[in-house]
């Protein structure tokens, strides 16, 4: 890729990027992952790579505005007009488009080029560790969410079986579960390195809050009657 | 304390109380670590005691409003209007609001009753280990401050000498230094049990995202051109 290329994607990248949590630092460290994920693998096709990795995230703003919008939707399609709109090549357009649109969901949608799964995984590594725990409190924070909910007889919930959104409950129906299905050995093993960093924090917290909960709400019981 | 009162005071903090990050569970939390606290000190004036705990932040509102303006000192005077004008002996109120004071800072205006110095103690041990980390990160999001900055060469800064706010730099010049300066022994032994998972947690993250920038960006360097 020439470097005014990168420029040109860099600069559309930054343009449409609002959201904190998914601000441009997400996007460089995505692009830095899929790039380290490339070199263990044959035949990578870098021009799609590195276009697919600045644009990934560029719905954010409308999904963030519409929940119901997806961004990888969204996104792919914005990425797609704008290389058209560039005289790039409507079939590297559209390679570029297919690895936004898949990036977000494995089920229905999975990435089927190798770009696409190297997309996916770097997605997927900033969820992973202490970067997927920072993010996800960032989040909760700009979403006015809390760090957890309280069980009817005033303990702290783990958040396993929580409806109402909180980072326990985040963690313990998401993060908890992204450390598998990666596509490419290299996000595999980078994953699992990460992986007791973010159950030694949330075990921690947990106890933390618990035992303060529980030992404190004794006391108060023994001195307010 | 009586039901009746507690239950006075509880809904008087509940209506002051908006901002996520500083919210009604951080108040909690605050209250029973200051009953644990107390088991261990001997002529614990729980009404007063219990009283600052659950008021200590009614003036957080308007101080989030208006930066220039202290919570310590505009939730003092709230709290000890309140506690007038509910009937509340005058020397009461004034512990009270002695205690609510002197929580914020050591220095200029240390808290000086046994009660005020574990409130500032309960206080300052919800910013130590996990918990001080993840109400950090939510703060963070609500304020719209990223995790880190990057150095004019393009690395991830520590953030020790950082001028610009940022998760990094909040770690390195306030959380970092969080552990020493309690009052009583008892919050010093937790905060010194809670602070390996808050040390662990900076440094895998600062390792997670310094490694990914270097490490990226030689290859971008190579394949850029």
């Amino acid at each position: 890729m020439t470097k005014e290329t990168y420029c040109l994607l860099e600069n559309f990248m930054l343009c449409c990027m609002e959201d904190a949590a998914h601000d441009k630092e997400h996007i460089y460290r995505v692009l830095y992952h899929a790039l380290d994920i490339a070199k263990t693998e044959n035949h990578v096709n870098y021009d799609v790579l590195i276009a697919a990795c600045l644009l990934h995230d560029i719905g954010r703003k409308e999904q963030f505005e519409n929940p119901a919008l997806c961004h990888a939707m969204i996104g792919s399609e914005k990425a797609y007009q704008f290389l058209l709109e560039h005289k790039f090549e409507k079939h590297y357009a559209d390679q570029v488009k297919q690895c936004i649109q898949t990036h977000r969901y494995r089920k229905n949608n999975p990435p089927l080029s190798l770009e696409a799964k190297i997309l996916f995984d770097a997605d997927k590594l900033d969820v992973a560790g202490a970067i997927g725990i920072a993010r996800t409190l960032l989040y909760k924070g700009i979403v006015s969410e809390p760090l957890y909910s309280l069980l009817p007889n005033g303990s702290v919930s783990s958040g396993e079986d929580d409806v109402v959104p909180s980072f326990f409950q985040e963690y313990k129906n998401k993060l908890e579960n992204s450390y598998s299905n990666f596509y490419t050995e290299k996000a595999t093993k980078i994953a699992n390195e990460r992986q007791h960093i973010a159950i030694e924090f949330y075990n921690h917290l947990y106890q933390e809050v618990n035992w303060s909960y529980q030992n404190g709400r004794n006391e108060l019981d023994k001195i307010v009657r």
